[in-house]
């Protein structure tokens, strides 16, 4: 099973992709997509939802997985944020990818083992869990966080996904789409 | 010149097309996209996502513009709208449509003549500039509104959007995709 994990912002937008078999974890890649701010809004937006879709087709991952984001206290700020995160999880849900979301409590308690960890901690865990030779960066590290939040998760979330399925489907029949 | 104006939300997704000639404006087709409330978040992203591309394929407008919002006081009302949002700029965006955005002021100020105009006005206004038979529902009147606003605003809009491209394929050059 192989799953991507996004950290979603307007400026930097970071993934990690692992893959996890009979709760063995391995480290596929990660980075940080870094947006051009000199783009009006919708091609920051764009970029994103272009390099993510650049990095599916590339990895081919068969589940996805967001952190729930802090909700800042800048209006403005929640505003931008959300706009990214619209435009990540179109990425995802457009090539047919369930997203599952988890709270940063979640997350670290998944990694670190308790939801008051530092963000270092979470980074050494990450490191440490994957194998990795080096520290991931910050944008990368919360990106494999999450994806591996989800392999821990993956058993009760299949289950919900499926159920999840069963929902849309009736959801579809019942609202009807456009009709020109 | 054929405009979309969208008006995005998590619940109700407004759009409206209208075609431009000469400072002449003609209605084309509004209406109101309903999100079923029981997907799971990506899955109505994707919904209104997928319905805005139908709209876009059926009446291809070549020009889109949609409304800056009214940052609301509730952070995580923000971040849902942030997110309807990034799905409604990204449908649009994808297809190679430039995305105009107009504050509720210049909406107010393009279709009523004045600032502070009320809800009931803008749609007086939307219905008689468009001369529609009866007052078009509330989500439809402000994305046909949006879509006045970007007819009114266009021989600017135009010149600055061509010097957006220029931006863009400059950016583009200087910051490389992703390398695999």
């Amino acid at each position: 099973m192989r799953i991507i994990g996004i950290d979603p912002g307007l400026r930097k937008t970071g993934y990690g992709i692992i893959d996890t078999q009979y709760a063995q974890l391995s480290y596929i890649s990660s980075g940080t997509i870094t947006i051009p701010t000199d783009l009006a809004l919708h091609r920051r937006l764009k970029y994103i939802m272009d390099t993510i879709r650049e990095v599916i087709a590339h990895y081919k991952p068969s589940q996805s997985a967001l952190e729930k984001v802090f909700v800042n206290t800048n209006p403005q700020t929640t505003l931008l944020l959300g706009q990214a995160r619209g435009a990540a999880m179109c990425a995802l849900a457009d090539t047919g990818l369930s997203v599952a979301e988890y709270t940063a409590l979640q997350i670290k308690k998944a990694v670190v083992g308790r939801g008051h960890a530092s963000k270092d901690q979470v980074q050494f865990m990450v490191q440490h869990l994957l194998n990795l030779n080096g520290r991931p960066e910050p944008d990368s590290a919360d990106a494999l966080a999450c994806a591996i939040t989800h392999a821990h998760a993956l058993p009760l979330t299949q289950k919900i996904q499926d159920l999840d399925m069963d929902t849309t489907h009736t959801a579809r029949l019942r609202h009807g789409r456009l009709h020109f």
